[in-house]
């Protein structure tokens, strides 16, 4: 999860790393399926090493779509869609931070999903971690976040598939 | 899509067919993901020819997906998850009928997708025909169902991605 | 609930009958807010008689919206939004017949919810009562409608509130 | 907008005033519905003073509707109802702050709201400002936020509706 248009370039080099560590590790990477910003640059990292992936569109516009996509949810639920995102999340990641991730991490606190901030924004990290400091994690690298990831899933059970990580 | 509960035996046989049919040619089978009736059939349909299955699931408990799906969209939406299923989907096929399966049919003739009633509720065959001639089609098979997914998806231009037939 | 576009001009006398009617038994009148067809005409019935009228509203543009109706309920969530529709409604009245309002009919039925049908389709008339026989009730004319709502939320309890009727 | 089972009391007193204020001021109050927290609280304000109030609830279950709520909406979205509250208020006031509250306020800005924060949470204050500062106003009683509703109506065009204050 993370900025679309507002993504700065280090989001969107993060949000690549991720999406090919996601890929490596075996995970289904979940995002918001749109073609910009960090949905997008995941989407493409986790394709450059033969992940699966899956967006989840606001819109019912296909052009929307990132072509690192390989699972289209049709949602044109507009931001209605962005608890979707989380609830069928293991574990949630929001590398970088805008107003649309601010709620998707809000959404994944309420749904008690463990989330990882990966962001410079001090003010997220100290209002995120005061509102529920036992399901949020500060990390500074993309392979920081995984070695979070792993440790999340593994205190969680969950039926022997794929694990999915948006 | 189909009935859940309410599901006849002949409707989870032809759901049994057609998942395996699906897979078979390599599309991906959507449904409503849950562990019961037309869903639950068509996905163990799938899963044994190795296909990939998504189910979007209408609650956020996740007990109530099949085994046999591999991508859980949990939507907590209730009913109103319906109208993702056909969103999501490039072509419907409404195994069987019953209030939902009736709710899902006439959502995605509203988004303009092709719609195959397996089924023999005349009933339902002159309602949809009469609603929406040019993208109804009525078929007594899993065979014949399949062949028109064909010819449906022929007429439609999408990006190089497996078609989802939900 | 009734068609948009697709209204006939039988439609149309007949929704702005029903909203009159509705205002008159100080009901509150819940439509799906735009301004057309059997919606605005109903809308405009009700504020003919000083009733007080919802608009459920799929889109987030205000420009779709009925001058008609006093609560705007913005949904951004498209045919997303026919579920809040008949789930709000203590009783629900098809004015016509489309696919929207098909969906709307089934979601009804889903729900629970009596449905009123005011149509010469003998289609959808035959299919409807076959799917949910005691929930149905095919009726000619805006009284006889009426009627039919009385018998409905007499047999119902709610709290002392104002009957909304979609 | 504010936290429900988790509202102190000095929410609960703030959102009852709140209530009392909107209702004098003729606008109409949106809640979350539910009868518990600061939604129970301004629902009974405003009732205390003859105003009308819209509740959107996240289930599809009447028991949790406040009695204090006129205008029950019936979403069964879960958390997804949200998006509908902030997009169907004029302004949204956030009195205290919780999981879902900070989800409503990131939906606010998102859908261009103005948002005024009613709580002593520093740490709210200093991230929300920062993300929009040109929408977010802090205030430190009911009577400062009216007074903000009333400056941010009057810099917005609206048919001569009444106000929707969430």
């Amino acid at each position: 999860m993370g900025p679309g248009i507002g993504a700065t370039e280090l989001n969107q080099q993060h949000a690549y790393s991720l999406g090919e560590f996601i890929a490596e590790e075996r995970w289904v990477l979940l995002t918001g399926g749109r073609n910009v910003g960090v949905m997008e640059a995941a989407s493409q990292g986790a394709k450059s090493r033969q992940g699966l992936t899956i967006g989840i569109l606001p819109t019912a516009d296909p052009t929307e779509l990132s072509d690192a996509v390989d699972i289209a949810i049709i949602t044109d639920l507009g931001n209605g869609r962005n608890n979707l995102n989380v609830l069928s999340s293991d574990v949630v990641i929001a590398c970088g931070m805008g107003i649309g991730t601010a709620s998707e991490v809000a959404l994944a606190l309420k749904n008690q999903k463990p989330v990882i901030l990966l962001t410079d924004n001090q003010n997220a990290q100290a209002f995120f971690v005061q509102l529920s400091p036992q399901q949020v994690w500060v990390v500074d690298s993309p392979e920081a976040a995984i070695s979070q990831v792993k440790i999340c899933l593994n205190s969680r059970s969950r039926r022997n598939l794929p694990h999915q990580v948006g």
